[in-house]
């Protein structure tokens, strides 16, 4: 099947330069501040996102290079698969965080909880919205009972 | 900024041939069955996928040719900027959906609450945890009162 083709529409400004000691979740990351740097281009379509609390940023994992189907996580000693972790190193490496909005100015959003490292490219931002985004009746399979253990998690 | 090149994983097959009448969000399409075939090089990364109730399906909006920086979505009949809406015609035409896992087939997820047109290039399967995709503290701007009128709508 063919390529598909994607541009960065921004960048993402954190305090974390590095993968090791960058926090592993949004939840791990309470606090954090960081900026997202929309492109000029693109800032007419930020037109009332100012009204949301959290918003989804999807952005790309630049710093890995490869993927593995099985590996072990931050939080357990056991290989899962790729599907079942949040490994940076999926074949399509596709990050995504729920972090809060503060407040935007221009084309500069400013955010909390960050869990991204800085100078993560932007692929899209959407509004998060817990009639679509939530569920009910969850079961979280190998983390029930680790979840615990994830504040303040680095790598 | 370089071009950013991903390859479908996977194809989704839901029975909504075409978007008029898709389900606007997965909320709206509570129920409806659908599978997500997995390429079978991939297959090893669904190691341990069974034990999670939902999943975050990233897809290719494959239909969405264009973009608009603001738009009139469906449960509005005033425009907003792209990123403060959930429409397919993004900049990078990236989807999103939280669906429920119903069983595991070898290469094939069955699951339910599909708001995806079928035939979708599948970008990748994450866990879905609440502790790292939900918030609180929620404010939801121009949906805030419209999300009443979410149940069955369809495009």
């Amino acid at each position: 099947m063919n390529e598909i083709h994607y541009r960065p529409i921004g960048i993402i400004h954190s305090p974390f330069t590095e993968p090791q000691g960058t926090p592993i979740q949004p939840a791990s990351g309470r606090g954090v501040k960081g900026t997202v740097e929309l492109f000029p281009a693109y800032v007419g379509g930020l037109l009332d996102i100012e009204g949301f609390s959290h918003l989804i940023l999807l952005y790309h994992f630049h710093r890995s290079t490869s993927f593995s189907l099985r590996a072990c996580p931050y939080l357990d000693d056991t290989p899962h698969g790729v599907f079942a972790i949040r490994s940076p190193r999926r074949p399509n490496p596709i990050g995504l965080s729920v972090v809060r909005l503060v407040s935007v100015d221009d084309n500069i959003l400013h955010v909390q909880d960050l869990d991204i490292i800085d100078g993560t490219p932007l692929l899209d931002i959407k509004p998060f919205v817990p009639a679509f985004d939530a569920a009910d009746e969850i079961r979280i399979g190998w983390l029930e009972g680790r979840i615990k253990h994830l504040s303040r998690k680095t790598a």
